[in-house]
């Protein structure tokens, strides 16, 4: 029984599994399948509902696509999740992150981590005014 | 020697300590200073390096001001930091964060949060497209 | 001097951490050592230290052997760190954890990871009957 | 425009969140809400979907309901969710979780936190048998 | 069933629980017990394991007693333990840490949660000489 | 556009980012510039900014330059950026960190983790000595 789960390639998968390569493959308009879910196919219903959840999330709302893309990319890159910052970063490319909006980004979720410590370290009461 | 740190109001701040305040107050054109800066305000170079970063980073740029704000939120949503969400709530909410933009943005930080764990615990190879 | 500490095998080793390797091999009943021991015994008081807790902790209690494991690779999971999955994933596996099991485990992780972060980004009050 | 999201009770959902819960409810065998789905009710579509989470990820499966809440618990005390800890440690001692059990819940998510960060500090590398 | 644990006071412990009381205070030159111990005193072993690791890993080494207390500050000031921060600011404050001491503590948290997030972001490869 | 940002040797720097290494390289009485700054460089503004932030918080202060870099040393280690640890470690070094100081930092750094967990966990409330 090998520890590390093997990306399941679309010809290899059960007809459950391809039902989502599908699905994702039409909602992305592309056609390809990244490492991620190839891994989450050894577990079909997990394959299901965490697309179905990123569907949900990503989709069309008040938020416009780049903004969402944005800040998955701010919170994986404050988790230090690799995988995660280059495919949500890809992502956001695609829909026209620049260069020098990441640059921004990355000073952002930088600064953030820096002054939350302090905050939190320092234990700093809320303001009346924001409660 | 008390251990908590209690904010220093502006008529008993030392004269560095009120040109940053004021200069806090002409940047974000208000009239009142928020606990975390009265806190800071206990070792004035920290003051003055933390007031300078946040002003350049969170200044004008290519990403505007609500977008960084709501990765500032984000950041500090998927931190945990109460105070953090407070201040840089209520500064999004200024610069027209609804509250439907927030729950979508807390939607992100939760399902980030899901993936990212998923994403190393699986220890997912990246894909040679996002290198 | 080598920033990185190589795992020290047990024809080099020490008689005092041969005693703690032995202890390992005995308790776990295997003629082999992992490099998370090997590595520690460039320090033998921690390297005793941390195998006393391990015994204590992961021993005979209220919690089947099995639970432990898990719950031990599911703290590793949500912390990221690779090696732990992978050594305690592997004595879990040892114990009678499914790839079904694992697969439930992490989404468990997944899900509390997400959920935490928005009860926290939320400011939940605890409810009274919880108190 | 209030920071704080407050609960909202039954008597003043709108029919499509008493829809979920009552469904929350009949599930759990119980005749009250905890106040996390309360204040998700601000959002009627996250609540609908991280219920449907919740509900799949907890329900049956090939571990069994105790032992699932027990690596919630473990993952939320990891994490310091005290909320989390609080309502997912209700439901664990409501499946029979005893206070034996989870001061050793706690002894191994202590632990695990101190050799995660070990490992991870020493940069140890998996051996081969792990792969 | 309480949810939280209370303190347990001397007069109400039992003698093994008296027993590391005694040693704490004996070790500590002290007449009072902190209430971490006394809430993990509901699982005697634990608190035994746990001041046994105190007690070696804090004590004589080569490192001096104020270095120790300034890491452990440090460290649970990056991790946001309030409690934590409190009882070893304290134990630091007693053998000897000023107050700039402590800006000067807390802002190299800060400043490496900052640059520990972007470094990771950024994937930057270690230099050869570092290896 | 790649997604992974490469070192800017010296030779292919623009004179803005050239100030930065030379005051590097003044400060630290060295030849040579580790890959943050050269990856940093991709955004000059960056560069500039986060330099500045390291050589105040890590100047001449009431801290003494070793204890200093023990402190980042310990923040990174228990935030796991290995690069971090690796810089930061050769910097230590230099300064006189011996490899059993290493040691005895990593054994706080990782019990500090544990008892943090275990403290947040049980929210045991700050003694009123500590207030």
């Amino acid at each position: 029984m090998p520890a590390k789960r093997q990306p399941i390639e679309y010809a290899d998968a059960s007809p459950d599994v391809r039902a989502v390569y599908d699905d994702i493959m039409a909602t992305r308009q592309t056609d390809w399948i990244n490492n991620f879910w190839k891994v989450l196919a050894h577990d079909p219903p997990t394959l299901r509902r965490i697309w179905a959840n990123i569907k949900d999330v990503m989709g069309p709302g008040s938020l416009d696509p780049l903004t969402k893309e944005l800040l998955y990319v701010a919170v994986s890159a404050s988790n230090g999740c690799r995988y995660c910052i280059a495919s949500h970063g890809a992502a956001a490319r695609k829909k026209g992150m620049t260069e020098q909006q990441y640059s921004e980004l990355l000073a952002i979720v930088g600064l953030a981590n820096e002054t939350n410590r302090m905050v939190t370290a320092l234990d700093v009461d809320v303001d009346a005014r924001f409660l």
